[in-house]
């Protein structure tokens, strides 16, 4: 009998642990910087947030949602994205009645997609994630992808690249949308099963079918530019304006579409340029989704955030070498000789942690020997020696491993001595 | 169309989320002292791990866990418990192999329970908790409790019931068993269903029995510390006599008995005493584990550990008025009046966040006086004002709220004022 972890989901185990904490507190003290505020939604939510919020059309509901009955037969699906629980909370809230708007905010979440996994694409993913709502200022788009690029940027990333689109309001959409179906009708045959029927729901969504992308077709397919009206139009030229001014380079590919149904104007990706990345090199996604309030039933408010892979993020830092600090040292040791020594010991131990001091004991009932080594396994700066004798005399010993000094306390000036050397004497 | 977070859950809003940052960045620093690393483990787990883990005839595994099967047939369960979670990741990335024992984990996990919902008892419900393998010291076991109780102090709870108990080895419970199967056979058609069944099953578990709690019979079982053999007698006063050293307060209370099966030895929990705290006064609970290890597939390794809900630990902390600092002020608001100011409005902002500068601004197309406001309800320290006055002479005004000192900064310079001002000039 041994059981692992279900396929596609990863255990974090503590010294990665440690780039995971070092990595989100980094991020929670950009969004600080750029005023947004956390939100934690529920892990799983009503399958009707994401098949009416997502889109009943996509594959992430069509196929990779983790989907289940309660015990009280509600219909559960673990949340696939952030977007549509974020929205479905503002909603239920009513932050649209809160005076502060736009009502900037931030995730950590993980999401669930039943996937084929492999490197950068597992089943459990880790996301953090922002959502503006209550602002259509295209000031707005630009701060959102600002904060993306900062967060890389700041965690020591430089080979990115961000590529953006317009997928205009709805106008353009409708006239794109006809221009795409007419484009599209005579290869119908051609294209796989699902570009098929795609391409009356939902054409844009064969512009980004993994199985056609190569077909001829692809190459000739209007553009969503040329299909923008001037109110798009001017709304993507001030995010690019925008975009410049902070001096963000952007690449404009009108063939990103994203996969999700609730996106209009604003589209981008981040990309990886690291060489040895892997084959996903997609960092982070996200758009506008002016109308998802309302249609999970709020006031008609717009909306705009992202969506960014932890697991990515890291794997990217380690395709450009970059180390995260990572503490592996420990303050003190306390090694403990002799059966007499051991109520004291735990009694110090006690002592110098509820003064902030960080101190660990052996526990394994290991020789004097033994135990110096684990002090070094732990690379211990201090270690503490308190024999029989020292007991009877009420001094311990205090070794700086760095230097080899050593002296002797009196056990009642050990929280003090230790304060000194460790916290500077706070 | 309006639809709510699942029935037991809940959304936790920024401010509220602010106090689950303080509370969790305290407690992180506590295990830090006490030199535990955090583990991570995914949500979800092959229900086998909890049938064999946590028992089969607990009322965790009969009632309350959120099952179902995955698109590839899969059984899997959202983590009701961490414990049997953390030990299956113990056992799949052989930890017991690690030269450094015992593992010392901590962790931060949400968990889900399908009960009835009431105030402290919601269906996804968020627990630190800590795993001690690879010890059987009976220090750790004080070592563990110490930390709960070092977690409750430092945050500044003071109404606290510590409860131990001893539930012996194996042949201690053995006997124990044996006598309570004696002690309730005369009452066994008295008793409740599931009890009538728990009797041969699993006979501790009668004493837990919400439903005939209050049966004659109750009063007058027998007591496990009267079975306990003199291994587990001599282990148990060494846990109560380290914690005297320390100077933990508890009670012993017999009937303490844990709803999990995999206890064995020490077992305790935590109460709130605190006036108007509810129904359900329980903050952490925990034990030791031998054996566990061994049943999900791994070498025989000793454990202990707790779980403690941080849902009850802000409830405990609301009734004894202990207020978390929540940080409700911004450092910078920026008001730009004119259309021509708004480019050099993203620029600045930008350029003052790149530098460690918190600042916001409109978004809204708001007037000034409603700007001005804005900057009011946000509690800025600073209020940049950039007319197109200002913009022409390459100048902004910058207002210290609390003094209502004004005063003109050439654009160039604004950066380095800020720093000053607001980072001590770092």
């Amino acid at each position: 009998m041994n059981i692992k972890a279900p396929r596609g989901t990863v255990d974090v185990l503590p010294k990665e642990a440690q780039k995971w904490q070092y990595v989100e507190s980094k991020i929670k003290g950009i969004c600080d910087k750029f005023h947004f505020e956390e939100i934690r939604t529920p892990l799983f939510e009503h399958t009707e947030v994401f098949s009416r919020g997502v889109g009943d059309s996509t594959d992430i509901v069509q196929k990779e949602m983790y989907t289940f009955e309660d015990r009280g037969g509600r219909s559960l699906t673990l949340r696939p994205e952030g977007t549509a629980a974020v929205t479905r909370a503002f909603v239920q809230n009513k932050l649209y009645g809160e005076p502060n708007q736009p009502v900037k905010l931030f995730y950590f979440m993980q999401m669930f997609r039943y996937e084929r996994p492999q490197q950068g694409r597992m089943r459990q993913l880790n996301q953090f994630g922002v959502e503006v709502l209550g602002s259509a200022d295209p000031a707005v788009d630009a701060e959102v992808i600002d904060l993306a690029m900062t967060v890389y940027k700041q965690l020591g990333l430089s080979s990115l690249k961000l590529v953006i689109n317009s997928l205009g309001d709805k106008e353009s959409r409708a006239n794109y949308r006809k221009a795409l179906i007419e484009h599209f009708t005579p290869y119908q045959e051609e294209l796989c099963k699902d570009c098929q029927s795609r391409l009356q729901q939902n054409p844009m969504r064969v512009l980004d079918c993994k199985t056609d992308r190569d077909h001829p077709s692809m190459k000739t397919a209007p553009s969503i530019l040329d299909y923008l009206n001037d109110e798009s139009r001017i709304y993507f030229e001030q995010v690019k304006n925008y975009l410049e001014l902070m001096n963000i380079q952007y690449e404009v590919d009108p063939n990103l579409v994203r996969g999700l149904d609730y996106y209009n104007h604003t589209a981008f990706e981040i990309m990886s340029e690291a060489e040895g990345f892997g084959a996903i090199t997609t960092l982070a996604g996200g758009g506008r989704y002016n109308g998802l309030v309302e249609q999970l039933g709020g006031p008609n408010t717009p909306g705009i955030g992202f969506g960014m892979g932890i697991e990515r993020l890291l794997m990217a830092l380690e395709a450009e070498s970059i180390s995260i600090p990572v503490a592996d040292e420990l303050d003190c040791f306390l090694v403990s000789v002799g059966e007499e020594t051991k109520q004291e010991a735990v009694r110090i131990v006690h002592d110098l942690r509820l003064n902030g001091i960080q101190i660990d004991k052996d526990y394994q009932d290991r020789k004097m020997k033994a135990q110096f080594k684990a002090a070094d396994r732990y690379k211990a700066k201090y270690v503490l020696v308190l024999g029989e004798d020292e007991l009877q005399n009420q001094v311990i010993n205090l070794k700086e491993m760095a230097t080899g000094e050593q002296i002797e306390v009196p056990l009642e000036k050990l929280v003090d001595t230790m304060k000194d050397k460790l916290l500077g004497g706070e």
